[in-house]
């Protein structure tokens, strides 16, 4: 049984407010639920149907109806998880980082996030005006990634300032970066989806990259999550692991 | 004014059959709207509010009360129309094409004509269990591409058997992508997101390639849209346009 007041709780967790406050984000579906746990993200409190997730001791069953009433899903799933935050870690300054200027689609941002897992970029620094990372639908979008890649929200301006390796920024009228030499060390700052990387953090680009328009040129430009898949993929291949 | 009988048919053009039957598509907002004006699309009928698309001879002006019927946004946008689809086009055997074994998503399939766009692949081949390329959604993701790229629906395995280039398909156990070689003419094969390239469709691929996983090796895949940005972009990249 779920008290009325419990539910109130966990429909409020749609919200980000609520979700700093309690220091929690939301899980729906028995696959991404255990990509979870397998991760090794700390469940909370874990709502699911008859069958399923037995021997799981914060388990409560439900029935349809309560999951109908706590999902954010137009369709609900057949469970639904609470889980506490990922710790924050601490930034580090090798390898390859991404940046995100102001990511506001939540597909967009979970589909970076798995992206980066895939390519070993274990760090996304994010504009304070970036979606939030345990939004619902990016969770959703992760599938899992969430739990392994390490999200810091911050003031992007005084992070790239103080930043020692060269600072590389995704542009409509950058270099190719099939010609571009890329280091190991680098930061990559990807731009918001309509307005592309702001004026305050373009001054702090060193190099401007691009992806060649192969086609008729009418197209205008690249969903940003297809041409991070597209620089990340670049950066790998030429500096290897 | 829109009649009720109008209204009927336009809220009709949400489905498959309905939209074959007439022989259209829907699009909303100004923007992707003027992007299939611009890109030669024939326009049927425009609903929009009043200031918009002046000296268009087919627009009606309504409400936003009117564009909320007909809508299939959350959130309905101030213009509305109905073009006529493209006229299919032959299928060339020269360059590089793109087949997909059965993508169910929309918003995937949409991803995915902009980057064939963006890449000069004109044309795509799709398993009749591929979702409509004249789907809202899919039309919505493409931001006007679907008016460059041409889609053809078939059979696969006919279509593959009888075509000369060579057939590679995105696998997760393939070569690496980085370490093949890739010729100018090529049909690269996508599939589903859940269940992959089918295997009666696996068969006839002559070389499987992947993507290198190069982080923990946990994440299990990549979404196919950006493994599709990836593969695209390797291809494009090692044999020039």
């Amino acid at each position: 049984m779920v008290s009325k007041n419990e539910l109130k709780l966990i429909t409020s967790l749609q919200q980000k407010k609520c979700r700093d406050r309690e220091g929690v984000f939301i899980a729906e579906g028995p696959k991404i639920i255990q990509d979870f746990i397998n991760a090794g993200a700390s469940l909370v409190k874990l709502l699911s149907l008859k069958g399923q997730f037995d021997g799981i001791s914060v388990k409560v069953e439900v029935d349809p109806k309560t999951l109908k009433k706590i999902s954010g899903l137009k369709t609900p799933n057949t469970a639904f998880a609470i889980f506490k935050k990922f710790p924050e870690s601490k930034i580090t300054r090798t390898g390859l980082s991404l940046c995100l200027d102001g990511i506001q689609d939540p597909g967009n941002l979970g589909t970076i996030i798995r992206l980066a897992d895939w390519f070993g970029v274990s760090q996304i620094i994010c504009s304070e005006h970036t979606v939030d990372c345990y939004n619902p639908k990016v969770v959703q979008a992760t599938m899992g990634s969430l739990a392994r890649v390490s999200l810091h929200y911050t003031d992007l301006a005084p992070y790239l300032k103080q930043h020692t390796p060269i600072v590389y920024g995704g542009f409509m009228n950058g270099a190719s970066i099939y010609e571009t030499q890329l280091p190991k060390d680098a930061i990559l700052v990807m731009g918001n989806e309509g307005n592309g990387i702001s004026s305050e953090i373009e001054r702090l680009i060193d190099t401007k990259v691009s992806i060649p328009n192969m086609g008729s040129g009418q197209t205008e430009s690249l969903n940003v999550a297809s041409a991070t898949a597209i620089l990340l993929s670049e950066f790998k291949r030429s500096t290897g692991k």
